[in-house]
């Protein structure tokens, strides 16, 4: 086989004409499959000579061959040639011009559509199982923050009004469920690519008598695909990853969006330190929270990796279309996209400093103990529409006079209702509304600790990836 | 409570503007809710009764008052009011109107908040549940249109080039294994949704001291969430609900693909029954497959409403915004949009006709056998991409001769390689090319059996849903 | 003809099997073109007429007979049946159950492909003049709130860190800027639809002599398209326009985020008339910037509408294709959301109070003079990098003290540069600092006022829609 | 100024964390922009010392040491220092190194953030004028194409079923429609991102008295911004050219799917030059066209960068925030993507090769003249609509019997309606029929060859890009 030629054999005349060359070739993306690619070929060649299809002494070859390419690559020595398309004929070649005619054995019983399949696969499992280590890294990290504020109040909002005081600790938590489905979400992706596609030839499978099973093995995965026409054209594993990582990157926008509103000057809730943190070019005075900003914005960069995809894969008959040559970038991308966040995220949350004195400050104000006044009056016997109604009543008059609502008199408040007595008072204090809320999920301090415990055990036990 | 006032309460002065209320009100589309919201308000007012949070008397007002609602709802009488902005606050407004203070007292201990996220939630588990029913059938469908065709070949495409041949009933069945994976999906959705937020208020649970576990219990949930901020402003359930749909419904796409290109009087490879079929309002003569084009479209309405739902979501602060009301629409939409097209994929899998005389002598132009030639040149002993060379070869002057494959003299298979005797005839056979691609996944007939037994055992296994 | 048949004719045996008239039929939605079904065909017939292909008396019954049925969905009267699909078969047969063969000559040199086509451009220019009327509306309240805050001062922030003052109605009128470019886009968006596709028939045009002129000027077109095939399938005109829509969505989505931020009980730079903000189901207190966020989420609808849209149009072949069918709810969807937005974002501003003390008060802290620093030190002689260095080393010594950039004392200053003498005081007054930024596009007073004068006649020069 | 600097200056203790400078460096895709912000920064700097604001020696020396940065990065010899961050402090960086203190001065009266804005739209102003000239390039490559085959009929489709016949050059020419319409769409895009915002600042312009109209001019701007704070965070430019990119791209995609269709052994409608064809890495016969796939494909990558992108924007205060970094790389990636995509068409465009004969036979099989049927009908008096139902029945009778219309005897014509004699044969040939739609817009001879003159004068015509 001369270099030049590729997969196009003495069928074709010529090369590409190089504009196509340049919208043709892959290697500029896809040089990251290599090392799954050495692994996959490696599994192959050595089945190939179990099953007695090439000599033992060619699969040799062919192991230790790949293994030099690989360390060409590890030293930056390793030259892609754009005419050779992509990462597969690259490392064939380099393999052929290194061994000769064991090289050109390799793809006996193999094409690249099953290839490609099959390296897909082994990047996304391990991109997966990457994701979520650094997921439950965020999660011990905010575990970590949460178990230092356990007795620090904030507001809890709702559309961005101070609504019912909440512990700082079960805020911070929150952010644990959120990732704790994300986890669920790329462990469930994971497992579902889990079936090798290696043997599938270029769509009906091969006349050789391969053993998929053991190459299957032997790299990792659980089983095998069962139908070849469906696993050459199958994307769905990059799609189900790809979705599961923009909808943990925007659970990271939403921390994000938080964590600047906390470090405004209005809020002032939080400090973050400087290694996280940029400067202006003209105002000396900045330091700006140019990472929140960046996991917050990058969110949109996942959704469109996903419509890339989706919008590729609409409409496409069977079985192996090139168009799948475009599932590459978007797969990479999101993968990549979500490990630098989840990096720079745990990083913010182990350098954030909360100010406890101006959260609590901000629960005292606002009347956010309205809702105890209602539910004070329900425990009177009151429906709690009716109460509702007495308690938005009391807020007006109180905002009227320009007083907080633990400010009015009980007269005040009698005159809305003949129900209230002092112990009115009592509902009004912030930490006894909190501790009151003594319910499964709710941010009573016995609850929280329980919750801090919960997540704690969940992190250390124990958990093999399917 | 005045009809006027819904959550509005005296902290109000008058109702919203005009136009601000019909940009506000959702009564338009969460009236499909409305089951749901009874559900969880008559298990919601009986455990509060349970609880002694309310008179026994008050849960069976309820009960019975909520139960007229639907009944109204079901014989077309009911009325809804935009002023009351969406169905919770219509049906409550209905009870009270009914039952007084008992109706008054539905809300104690609960807030729209985590109310609507119940209903949300309820209505995503039926909705996949449906789903996966509706993907069971067309699994089914599609292994008995399989079974009429083990015997019937067609080319096996690549690029929409003919590759090699394989048996209609393996094509059919690669659609099944999307399925399959759709299946899992759907279900491990239905499963991540599976925790009841009810009891978590309106972002910081209640100080009423409900029994939350039995409510889910009762609502069908497996559990209940951990952290009520989290809970109220979650809408992961629908993110994951409508992802594992559009995946579903650009699978269909490629079927509608398919379907129309079998049409064309270019393939000819089916007909498909008049009752999927339209006409054209100016063209006598036309028979269109729109019903195939509308499944295939809906890809993209599905695939739009996952973009919409993430987009409202990136960037939210904590914990309910009403951005959220947007989370409706979408989820709706995709639910709908999927149930219809998987009926209408059920119904044209039930009507499609193939023509194996014509799928056979496709099969028999543009050689598809050219793979067993190098095949056959490796068993000899060639390395298979030298082999790939002399087939390619032989295609091209094949070619320039007009004529296929088996149609060359022994002589010419020599003029490229020595390798060459009578027995490349054999190889050329399209029965027994595909017959000799007998491994896991592959199109010999016994594994095509096999994948059928598999699939159909499969389908009559008894599962339960989580 | 009779009623069952619509466009199916004696061609077909039967109807749509149940399931597929639920997907098929359009007329849930296309009702909504009746309007311009009706001006099209009354048009067209007229034109028939003039041209001699149908007789002036039958013109003359269509017209009637359509007017009539239009007075029917006055009056709530029409019945659609789905059996017909969609809008225009409907008009159709009621129109030939009035009129008999008069109306079954309107067809005549048309086809549902031009007809549908036709009504959804005019439905696409009507809703974008109607858009671009409400853009401008909402400009002249913003320069009318922004005239009132001339003389007010906020922080202008970037990365949402206090960064430089700027005067209110300067933030205001960027807006000003945004709707501008929204407006030009609509009307491109309207200009490039201004051509009547009518005559293109199904696909190829037809044989009867019409003249496509004149019934484009009747229907308020500029032109008429150039290619019949193109024309048929063309839905560019929707995607213009729904990306431009979006966009201007987008905008009010920042508006919304700001309404959001500037009501929070941090900022508290303003306050909303209550008939646009909602309270809540059980926190009393709550007076809820609901209309706010939900033009904020709407972004994300109409960027859903544009996704959906244009994963149809992809890799649709020519001419006309049912997936064009799925053209029109993202159409009327992406309109109808704007249009809501957009007469509540200006509603919102009429009703916005802003507290000018307040924002005062924010500008006064968080150094954002610190960049005078800078200035100043350039204006004496040093390079602009060094001053920067400079400031931002007083800025830091200035918070380790707590104090604010005009508390240090003069040897302070000079104890980083010997360039700063008692001028440095002046450099820090705050309206000085504004009005020295007096450049075009710049907040200085007199910049201001010219721009609220140039907008002001803008928006009072009448200008035609193409 | 100290290279580890940058814009931290000793606001700042100590750099970024390692994992926040992987994430916040945009040097990796901004290098772009380099030729612009050397343009840039020197027309700024010239305008500096005209104002009298830095001195002459220094604005010359900023110009030679920028050129002297560029020349080293034309010689592959620039280093890029990620500590930095982007190209624009980068290149700051190299200046001071070179030339000192001048170097520091350039920064004067400018922020990076006006300076990135004003880069990027020089980028989007270039990128849209070259996607312009291969636009035009490609239309004139259809017309070439065109004019061949003004004699050769194919069959036009709808729903993908062959409907009425064409003539090849009136299908070539729809695309010519559309990509009129792109042109126009990419025009407007340049055109509306004509201002310059420089001068704009951080968000409040300068103190310093700018002749920004002079910079712009020299920029090729058509003017300047009016509002600093918008200035500095819009990114409209970006997204409508994205979006008029997508568009684009959407269209070749069309062209792409139907090439596909056109080389399938089914179509066997033309042929492709090899060298824009690839071949399989298995099946030697194989000759995929590749590059109409990946045009195809990449539709998706388009409209997945205006998501991301308008994602990001959305809810996004005011005036500039770090998410706005996420912006760049789309509108890199959109303007190379169809930068290549369009070079590929015009290369694809110009090596296809219709077969004649073979869509002319396309044309005589399949009932295309049915409408012709109907339409003499029409032109004997009969209503169209009970015209089109006989015109159904006879195809019906025809397709039972296995024959095409034309080989209908007059007296099976005559069976359905008595209005039909021997002049209805006539009405069946295939160029009549054709040349019977002699109307605006339709396919007929003299229509195609005044279309064709249209087009040429039209691309012939010098117009200049606003």
């Amino acid at each position: 086989m001369s270099k030049e030629k590729g997969a196009r054999s003495r069928r074709f005349e010529g090369g590409l004409a190089p504009d196509a060359e340049d919208v043709n070739a892959s290697i500029g993306f896809d040089y990251r499959l290599l090392p799954h690619d050495v692994a996959g070929s490696i599994a192959h060649a050595k089945m190939l000579a179990r099953q007695g299809i090439i000599p033992d002494d060619d699969a040799k070859s062919i192991e230790s061959g790949l293994r030099e390419v690989e360390g060409l690559l590890a030293d930056g020595k390793l030259e892609w040639d754009p005419a050779l398309e992509d990462v597969h004929m690259n490392v064939e070649a380099h393999l052929s011009n290194r061994i000769g005619d064991a090289g050109r054995r390799l793809h006996t019983g193999r094409s690249r559509n099953d290839q490609v399949a099959t390296d897909l696969r082994l990047y996304a499992r391990a991109g997966a199982a990457r994701l979520i280590e650094l997921v439950d890294k965020l999660r011990a990290a905010l575990v970590t923050l949460a178990e230092q504020h356990v007795d620090d109040f904030l507001p809890g909002y709702t559309h961005l009004q101070r609504a019912q005081p909440v512990r700082l600790a079960h805020h911070l938590l929150a952010y644990n469920e959120m990732l704790w489905r994300d986890r669920g979400r790329l462990a469930d992706a994971r497992k579902r690519c889990g079936e090798s596609p290696l043997g599938s030839g270029a769509l009906a499978a091969t006349t050789f008598k391969l053993d998929r099973e053991s190459v299957a093995a032997e790299l990792g995965f659980t089983g095998v695909t069962h139908n070849s026409l469906d696993a050459v054209g199958d994307r769905d594993f990059a799609v189900e990853l790809i979705a599961a990582i923009a909808l943990c990157q925007v659970h990271l926008s939403r921390l994000g969006e938080e964590i600047v509103l906390w470090l405004s000057q209005e809020f002032r809730f939080a400090t973050l330190g400087q290694s996280y943190c940029s400067g202006s070019s003209i105002m000396p005075q900045k330091v700006n929270p140019d990472l929140a900003e960046l996991i917050r914005g990058k969110a949109g960069r996942t959704i469109g990796s996903w419509v890339t995809l989706m919008t590729v894969l609409k409409g496409l008959p069977m079985a192996y279309n090139k168009d799948l040559q475009e599932s590459q970038e978007p797969l990479f991308d999101a993968v990549e996209t979500l490990d630098g966040s989840l990096r720079v995220a745990i990083g913010m949350i182990e350098n954030l400093e909360f100010d406890g004195a101006v959260t609590r400050a901000a629960v005292d104000s606002g009347y956010l103990v309205a809702t105890e006044v209602a539910d004070y009056l329900v425990s009177k016997g009151l429906p709690f529409r009716s109460a509702h109604d007495v308690a938005g009543a009391l807020v007006r008059s109180a905002i009227e006079r320009g007083v907080e609502l633990g400010e009015l008199s009980l007269a005040d408040f009698q005159s809305e209702s003949e129900l209230f007595t002092e112990e009115i008072f009592e509902w009004l204090d912030v930490a006894r509304a909190v501790d009151r809320r003594d319910i499964v999920g709710g941010p009573a301090k016995t609850r929280i600790l329980g919750e801090i415990r919960r997540i704690k055990e969940d992190l250390s036990s124990m958990r093999d990836l399917p």
